[in-house]
């Protein structure tokens, strides 16, 4: 295969959006097909970012005094059908176990689709006095939906999360704790993934089914769709009143509990592929870089090239590197390299070892620097920072240039006529106009932001008065 | 509730051992019961040392060039019953999906019980040439078998494991793979874990279903039962031949993969309990105790106490530190920690204060330790390497005053009858005689230890020449 063939395989991004997706996350190698109908491989280099998003994200969640448990992945029916909403949001699209070996089961299992059941079981016999209150517990898991259209990452049958259950004393804390797990999502996206997001409440309508209040929040994408990257929801106490999960206050007096819920799931492996990617394939933030820089020998079969690649390895120790000393040609590793989105390269060849230097590109920009080999760590440390940081700073501006404002129906029918990204637009707050334009338009709410603007006096869609902004899009 | 009380609470291991061990696993407050029979709930205590464990074997698995990856919880049946042992072996024990939603599925899938069957799957289309080889990975995820008799870690329906499955070029390097598993396995136990072990074979009655040869550590528990605390598996091209694993090697030459596999699960924590807990609880190693070092303040309301437990909680900033400044009477949390099996305790009250020293305890020996508060970063950082070394000493001393040795027939007849523990005997190889010893003393041969000695001529059980010393034991 010519280094040519390498880059035509992936279709342009301009050619047909979805069909670069599914060519980059299978050409990067991150993901395989499989005989399970809508579930994946994940293979190395896309669980080596699940890792790096997983040991950061937890960390953060540690530093707000969570802790991780594991509960069964199987929820009895029965348990299932305790919180009315609850059932009826989920039960379509569970994976039901009937048998174990050739044995029926008296009581049909489904495979957790998220475990708010099963914390709220086991919280209604741990919890007993305010002394046991907050309990705030996460887990890492998989969780499944038997949806009918799947694709790699942003929908699958099967897919790994964490899920964070919280209960607390009173209806204050539990809204405070909603708030701050959405911040960390915020927090990890902007500053890990490099993906700005916009943060707010999700209509009713579009709200967790169980939950007294669903807060998100959501990226814009390369071709100007929406995805939401992560939720937090507040239940208030209506899953303790259907679960019975009461404590003893001070007082001495029997208090239901209120609780939270919130989830991350590998679903932003694929917005940080189609926020930052190009129609060379991945690009990384380093931040979650499996390999952060690789190191290219140029004529390795030369005496002492292949030694300095190594050298300059050992020199970079403090990050994630690796030496390509594969016998492909240095064209297929540099394409290789950019599919996989690493995001720093160094070239060095004999005429570089001769005059004490090396020549470092960088993925995002493919800017070349010449480096002195004395001066290789500070350089890569800086590119790193620099790359994390104008990574961010570009996908902020695309976030910007794809965020439009309407000031009436004929504007915002226009807009979503003529692009595709964020409308901000006043709204009543009636379910109505919400259903009129997700038919009318083939569009949804995104949610309410908390920077609200005041940009009408009436709805976008009816003459009733405005009651807040919203924000609208085409979601993934 | 008196300090005494909850000291009481626990069945003392002289009177019921089985008893004590579910006493333990719930008064530390490692696991909970939940509505879903034989699923229990980790929780934080219990997953807190299953993380700890985590992540130090993935860091083992890793230096051994070893990639994470994951593949679906599901196996269409079809696929499960491609290899006849393999499927013989599982079959009985796998939960069934028969719906998703309310749709019956075309074929029923099994909840993986262990994945080679998907593993081989992945890899017949993922492995082409000798290039590709070896494929090293390896999963972190719940795995589910549907025992009938369930006890928290030892046998649960679902629980918590790694799967490694790696595919090589030829018969050696498998074989060479799941011996250095093996090993990784073994010093795992050993330094982390403080448990001693024996490395052997397992006799062809007691291999994993479809291997070739399966290897395994064995550990004996403090009622002197075994406890089979992690396998590897060679499979020689079994699986490639079932499943079609071919690759072309360098003279052009289609050739079958040779593949292993090796896992360790949650059980682990189970043989942690059985061999270095005691009458007041658990006993955690240092390296995998969630809190290494427990700060007591003692008279907590005087001035400058609660003060000087967080100094030394920060003095000790490089170990798992915690001050428990709770309301409880420091008897009562002294009996709480020696419960969750803590390392060491600091005391701090006024008295030492004006004396600048503290009171350290360790909870394996009970000895107390007067420390001067310059000293005490030091001497915590010494204590508890002696404490990780002393573990393992006294386990491997048990090990040892519970290993018997067998010449005859009336000889490991009347140790079986007298003692738990392991007997080395010598064996002829033959499946009757392991039968018959099975059948008529309850106890299962364990493995071929690889430090074989010769005690005698002929089987302990039969007339026929010996070929080889076996490990007898009573499992669990």
């Amino acid at each position: 295969m010519s280094d040519k063939k390498l880059v035509e395989a992936i279709t342009p991004m301009a050619v047909d959006f979805a069909k670069w997706y599914t060519d980059v996350v299978k050409k990067a190698d991150l993901i395989d097909y499989t005989s399970v109908k809508g579930c994946m491989v994940i293979k190395p280099a896309g669980y080596a970012i699940w890792e790096l998003i997983q040991r950061q994200l937890d960390d953060m969640f540690k530093a707000t005094g969570v802790e991780n448990v594991y509960l069964p992945m199987f929820i009895p029916e029965s348990l299932l059908q305790k919180e009315k909403d609850h059932v009826d949001g989920f039960a379509p699209e569970v994976a039901w176990v009937t048998h174990g070996g050739d044995t029926p089961l008296t009581e049909r299992l489904c495979i957790r689709p998220t475990s708010e059941t099963l914390f709220c079981d086991f919280y209604a016999h741990d919890i007993h006095s305010y002394r046991d209150l907050p309990r705030l517990y996460n887990q890492w898991c998989s969780v499944v939906r038997w949806e009918k259209e799947t694709r790699p990452f942003l929908r699958s049958r099967e897919f790994l999360w964490q899920e964070g259950h919280t209960a607390h004393a009173t209806a204050t804390d539990a809204a405070e704790r909603t708030k701050l797990m959405l911040d960390v999502y915020a927090d990890l996206c902007e500053k890990v993934l490099a993906i700005p997001v916009v943060k707010g409440k999700k209509t009713d309508k579009e709200k967790f089914a169980g939950a007294h209040a669903t807060f998100a929040i959501e990226a814009i994408m390369h071709d100007g769709k929406a995805l939401q990257a992560g939720t937090s929801h507040d239940f208030g106490d209506g899953f303790a009143r259907a679960f019975d999960i009461t404590y003893t206050d001070r007082d001495n007096t029997l208090q239901y509990v209120h609780q939270t819920s919130w989830g991350l799931s590998t679903r932003v492996i694929g917005a940080i592929i189609m926020v930052h990617g190009d129609d060379s394939g991945l690009v990384l933030p380093p931040a979650i870089a499996p390999v952060q820089v690789m190191v290219v020998p140029i004529r390795q079969q030369k005496e002492g090239v292949l030694e300095a690649a190594e050298k300059i390895k050992t020199q970079l120790g403090d990050f994630r590197v690796k030496v390509d000393d594969s016998d492909k040609s240095p064209g297929w590793k540099f394409a290789e390299q950019e599919m996989r989105g690493i995001p720093l390269r160094i070239e060095i060849g004999p005429a570089d070892i001769a005059a004490g230097k090396c020549v470092i590109c960088r993925r995002d920009t493919r800017e070349k620097i010449d480096c002195l080999l004395d001066d290789i760590t500070a350089t890569v440390e800086s590119l790193l920072i620099t790359i994390q940081k104008e990574m961010l700073a570009r996908a902020t501006e695309h976030l910007l240039a794809n965020t439009f404002t309407a000031h009436d129906k004929a504007e915002f029918i226009r807009i979503f006529e003529e692009k595709i990204g964020f409308v901000k637009a006043m709204w009543c707050g009636g379910l109505p106009c919400e259903m009129a334009i997700k038919d009318d338009l083939g569009v949804t709410s995104r949610c309410i932001p908390f920077q609200q603007e005041h940009l009408a006096e009436t709805c976008i869609y009816c003459d009733e008065p405005a009651a807040m902004m919203l924000y609208w899009g085409k979601a993934y």
